[in-house]
C-alpha cells in the first residue's frame, strides 16, 4: 500500500511548540519513523505538509488515483475547512483523520471538526502513534 | 462588457467530482461554453479559477477597474470566508453569486453564505446554466 | 412552454411601495413586460397575485398538469410558510423561487426562507430582471 | 356523537401526493371510511377543509356547541400557526391532533407542533388509521 | 380624524373567550363603545375584523389614503405575521399596535411580536381600554 | 395477535402518584383491563414493568421475534434515552409510543422524546386510554 | 387619583441627548406638561428621578399605600434589573411601564424589557405622549 | 498488559442489528478475535458487557488496580452519560474510547461524547477493527 | 425523626476518587458519623447507596411513609435523570439535595440539576458537611 | 466567630411582600433570631443590607479582615451581578450564598446565579432557616 | 488637554485584589504615575472612581462640556450595563475603554463588553499601560 | 526593539477601499510613518503583509527569536481563523492585536476575534494611530 500522510497548519512546528501538548520530536522525526514502520510491514508513505488550507485541498486532490489511502492532520483547519472538507468528498481514495492530541479535553473550538463526517475514520489523543495507528488501520 | 468568472475551491475538480450534484462537463468545458454564449452577444468574458482564499480576494481586488462585473462561485469558502466578503466589499465592480448545485437542499452548513449580503444578487440550483444566467444579469 | 408566475402577499403593491428597494414600475408594467419577453421566445406566461396564504397554495397544486414551470415569488410568506412549502413538493411542477431585492442584505429575518429546499433553483437580488431570468432559466 | 374532522393545508392532495407517505386513498375516499366506521359505532361525523389557515380557525370556532369533538389535521399549519392554536383555545369542545406520518421521523420543523399543549392528545404515525383512533378516542 | 380599527384572527370571538383574559364584552359592544369615544371628540373610526392573514394585509394596503390612522390588534398573527409587518411598512399611513392581556406575563411565544418595530408605538394589557388609548395617541 | 406492553420508570406508582394527572387505577388495573380488551378481541398481551434503563432495553431486544409488536411508555427515559431509541431501532418489531399525559402541556422537558423518531407511531394524552388505543393500532 | 411618574436612568438628560429619539423638551418641561394635564382632570402627579437602580428600587418600594399607581420609565435598566422588577413584584400598586421612543425600532437589547410580565401594562413609542397616556390608563 | 474491554448498551446484539453499520460477526465471534489477537503479542484481555448505565461504572471503578487498560464502547450511553464520565475520571486506569462505526457521519446526537474528554484517547469509524487499533494503543 | 440518606453513583468510591474534590475520608465513614450526629440529636438515619439510576428511583418510591425527609446526593445523575426527579416528584416526603463540592465552579454540565426544583431545597459546597447541614435542616 | 449576614435588593420587605414566598417574619425578626442563634453558640453575627448593588460591593469588599465569614443573600442582584461576583473573588473571607425560596422552581431567570462559583456554598429553599444552616456551617 | 479617568466597580481595591491579574500598584499610585505623565506632555487629568453603577452614569454625563476625553475602565459593569452604555451614547465627549487585563482569556462572561459599541475605541491587556495608551490616544 | 508589523487580507487595500471606515492614506503611508515613529525612538520595525492566511501563520512562526514583538492586524481572518490562533499561541513572541476601525460598531460576524484570547494585549478604534499605540506598548 501506498499512503499520503497530510499535516496542515502549524504541524511543521511540531517539537517546537506546545511540548507538553505534542512531544519534543520534530515532524521530520515522526515522519521518519513511520516511513520506517510502514517499510517494515511492507508498504510506502508519502508525505505533504503546508500552512496553506488551499494547497492541502490541491494535495488531497491529487492524491486520487495515486495513493490507497490518505492520513489527515489539518491542525487548526479542522475545525472549520468546509473546503478541506468537500475535497476530501471529491475524491475516491479513503482518508483517516488523526490528531496528537486528545482535542476533546482542550479548547471548546477544537470540540468540533468538520472534517470527520466525510472520513473513514478519526484517531485522536495518543500523540505521534495517533498517525502509526492510522497507518495501522489501512495496513491491517 | 467584460466579465470576470472566478471559482473557488474545489471547482477545478467539476466534471469529475460527484456527478450527480455538478453534472459530467468539466470546468473547461464550461468556460468554453460561456465564452461562446458572452462571445454571440458581443461580450467577453475572462476566467480566474483558483483553491486558495487569499488569491481569491486578490483576484476581486485586481478586477476594480479592469472588469464590468465578476460572477463568483466560491465553493466552500461561501459558507465562512469573511475575507472574500471583504474583498467584494471593497471592490466597486458589482459581484453575482452563482452555485450550480441548490445549496439549501443539502447539507446545514450550505445554507449560509457569508457572500449574498455585500454581492449584487444570487442564482443557484440551475447547473451549468447558472453562470449562464448570471451572465445574462449583466448583458440585460 | 408555459410558465405561470405566482406573486404572494404585498406584491400587488409593487411600484407603490418602498420604490428604493423595489422600483417605480407596478405589478401590471413588470408582468405585461414579462408576457412579450416570453412570446418573443415562443412562451407564454399566465399570472396569479394573491395576498392568501392557502389560495397560494391553491395555485401550485392547480399549477399541476398545466404548467410547465412556475416564477414564485411569496412575498414574505417565504420566511415561515410550511404550508406554500408543502404545496410546493406536492407538484412535479418545478418552482424557481425569486426575489426582487436582495433578501440577504436586509432584516434578518428575511435571510431564510423555508421554499428554497424545495423549489429547482432561486434568484435573487436583480430586481424585476430576477422574473427575466426565472423565466430564462425554463427557456434555456 | 357527532365529531367534525378538519383537515387543513394539503391534505386535499392526498392520495396525490407523495403517496409513500400518506397512501394511495384520497381524501374522500378515507372521510366515507371515517364516516362507515363511524356510522357502524352510532355515531356521526362531518368534515371540514380548507387551505385557508383563517377558515380553519372559523371553522374550530363555529364547531363549539355544535359537534362534541373535533379531530384536527392541520397539515404544515401545525407547525406555526398561533392563530390555529388560539382558536383551539377559545373553544371548549376537545380537539384531537393527528398525523398520517411519523412526523418526528421526517425533516426538523416536523418535529414542534404549536397545537398540541392545547389539544386533548395527539395520534401519529399510523396512516388513514391515526384518524380512525382519533374518532376511537371520542367513542370509547 | 378617520381612524380604522382592525381586529385579527380569533378577536371576534372576545367576550366569548377566556374571559378571565378578555374580559366579558363583546368585540361589537367594544367598537361601539369606543364609536362613541371618538364621535365624542369629533373623530370618526371604522372597522375592520377577519381571521385571514391575507385578509388583514389588504385591509392594511387598502387604509392608505382613506385613514389617518390604524389602530390593530393582529391577534396571535403578531407573533409571526412577516406578511402583515411587510404590508405596514408599505403604506405611510401610522399603526398602532394593540393587545387587550399583557401578552409578557402570559406564553413565552406571545412575548414577540414581529409588528411592533415597523408600527408607531404598542399599547397593551389595560383590555378594552387598550384601543381606547390608542385612539387616544392620534387624537392628541 | 400478541403485543407486549413495556412500562418504564415510576409507572409501577400509577395510581398512587400525581392522580390529578395519572389517575386513580393502578397499574395492574389498567394491564388487567388492557388483557380483558385484547383477549375480547381474540389477541394477546404480555406485560413487563422496569425502573431501570438498561433492563428496558433489554426487553426490547428480547421480544423481537416473540411478540408482534410494542406497546411503549417508558416514562421520563423517553426524554433522554437515547440507549432505549438503539434498542427499539435494533429490533424488527414494531413499536408504538404512548403518554397517559398530554406531555406537550407540562414542563418544557417533557415535549422532547427522542424515542418517537424510530417508533412506528406514538399516540398521547387520553389517560389509560392510550394504552388501548395503541392495542387498537395493532388489532385494525 | 395620586400617580407617581418614575424616571430611571439618563432620563435627567432627556431633551438634551438624542434630540431626534426624545424630542428636544426637558424632563422637567414634560414633568410640568404631567402635573397640569392630571390637575386639568382632578388628579395629583408626583415625580421620582434616580439614576441609581437601587433608589428606584426604594422608590416603587415606598409606593406602597402612598400612590394609587405608577408610571415608570425605567430607562436602560429596564433590559436587565430584575431588581426592580422584583420591587414592583412586592407591592400592590399597579404600574404602567412607559418608553419615549420604540425600543422594538432600535437595537436588539431594547426589546426585551424583564419588568412587563410583572407590569399591569405597557405603552410605548409616543413620545412625550406616552407619559400621558398611562396617566390617561389610570384615570379613565 | 491485561486490558479489559467493556460493551456497553445495545452491543450485545452486534452482528444481529443493523449490519450495514455494525457488521455481521457476533460481539463474541469480535471478542474471540482480540483474544487471539492480543495472545498473539503477549496481552491478556478480559470482557464485560452491559446493558445497564450503573453496571458499567462499577465495572469501570473496579478495573482500578486490576486492569492495564481499558477498551470503552459505551454504545448510545456515550452521548449523555456523565455518570460513566465520573466513574472514568475517578479511575487512574487509562480509558480508550471507541466506536465501529463514524458517529459523526450518523444523526446529530451522536456527534457529542460526554466521555472523551477524560479518556486517553478515541479511536472510531473503522468497524471491528476500532477494538483492534485501541488494544494496538495500549500494546505499541 | 427517620431520615434516608440516598447516594448515587460514584459516590461509592468518596475517599478513593479525586480527594481534593471530595476529601479522603470513605463513605462509610462518613455515614457512621452522620449516624452518631443523628443519634446524639435523638434521631435516626438509614443509607442507600446504588450507582444504578433505576435503583434510586426505586428507594426514594419505597421512602413513601417509611421515611420523614430524604438526603439525596444524585451524583452525576443529578444534571441528567429526570427519571429520579419524576421518583421525587411522585413522593410526598420531602427531599434535600446535596452536593459536596460546590458544582457551579466546575465543569458547565455540572451547573444544571434537573432535581432541584422538585426537591424542598439544595445545600452544596461544604463536603461531608453538606450531609450534616442537610439532616440540621430537617430537625431544626 | 464573627459572621457578617449581607442582605440585597428588596430584602428589606421580607414579611411584608410576597409572605407565601418568603414567610411573615421581618428581616429584623430574623435578624435577631439569627443573632440570638449565634450567641447561644458563642459567635457574634453583624448585619448589612442595602438595595443598592455598588453597596453591597463595598460591604463586602470592607468585610476583608474584620469578619470570618459572610452570609449574602443578594437577591436579584444574584441572577446578573458580576460587579457582586467579583467583589467576592476579591475578598479571601469566605462568602455562603443563601436563598429562602427554592430559586430553581421559580421563574426561569432565577435558576442562574452569577455568584455561586466564587462562593464556599450555597443553601436554598428553607425559608428563614436558609441563614441558620449557612451560619451553621462556619461554626461546625 | 483635559481628560476625565474613570474606573468603576472593585477597581478601588486594585493592587490589594488579585494582583497576579490586576498587578501590586495601588489605584492611587497608578492614578499619581498617570497625571505625571500627563503633566508632562502638557495636559491635565482627573479622576472619578465609584463603586455604584448610577454614579459612573451621572459622572459620565457630568463629563460634558468639561471635558476632552474620558478614559472608562467600568471594571465588572462593562459586561452588562446598559444605562452605562446609554450615559456614553447621550455625551458627545469622546470614550476609550480600557482593560488591564486580557479580558478575552478569562471567564466566557468578560468577552462580551457591551459598552465598546459606543467608545471611540478600546485598549486592553497591557495592565496599568492601558490607562496611559488610552491617554496617549487622546494626547496624540 | 525590533518589532514586525503585519497585515493580513485586504490591507493592501487601505486607503482605497471603504475610506470613510479605514481612512484616506495608503498601507505605504502608514508604514512610513510607523517607521519614522519607531526610529524617532529608537526602535525597528519590519512589515509583511499578505492575502493568504497560511502565509500569515508562517510569518508568525518564523518572527520567533527574530523580532521582539509582533503587531497584527489580520483583518477578517480575525474572526475565523484558529490557524492564525494556533500560529500565535505556538510562539513565544508577544503579540498585539489592533484593528483600526471599531469593529464593535459594525457588523455582528465582527465582534468576535478568535485571536484575542491568545494575544498580549488588543487596541482598536483609533485608524492608524492603533498600530502607533500597539508599537507603544512596547516601546514603554
Amino acid at each position: 500500500m501506498n499512503i499520503l500522510i497530510v499535516n496542515g497548519v502549524n504541524l511543521n512546528l511540531t517539537g517546537r511548540r506546545e511540548q507538553s501538548v505534542y512531544g519534543a520530536r520534530t515532524l521530520d522525526e515522526i515522519n521518519n519513523s513511520l516511513k520506517t514502520y510502514a517499510a517494515a510491514r511492507g508498504h510506502e508513505v508519502a508525505f505533504f505538509t503546508s500552512n496553506l488550507e488551499g494547497e492541502l485541498c490541491t494535495a488531497i486532490q491529487e492524491a486520487e488515483g495515486k495513493y490507497d489511502g490518505i492520513v489527515l492532520n489539518a491542525g487548526a483547519y479542522s475545525h472549520y475547512s468546509y473546503a478541506i472538507r468537500d475535497a476530501i468528498a471529491a475524491v475516491t481514495v479513503p482518508v483517516v483523520e488523526v490528531h496528537m492530541s486528545n482535542v476533546h479535553a482542550r479548547e471548546d473550538f477544537r470540540k468540533t471538526s468538520v472534517l470527520t463526517a466525510v472520513c473513514k475514520g478519526e484517531i485522536l489523543g495518543f500523540g505521534e502513534d495517533s498517525y502509526r495507528l492510522a497507518l495501522e488501520s489501512f495496513f491491517a
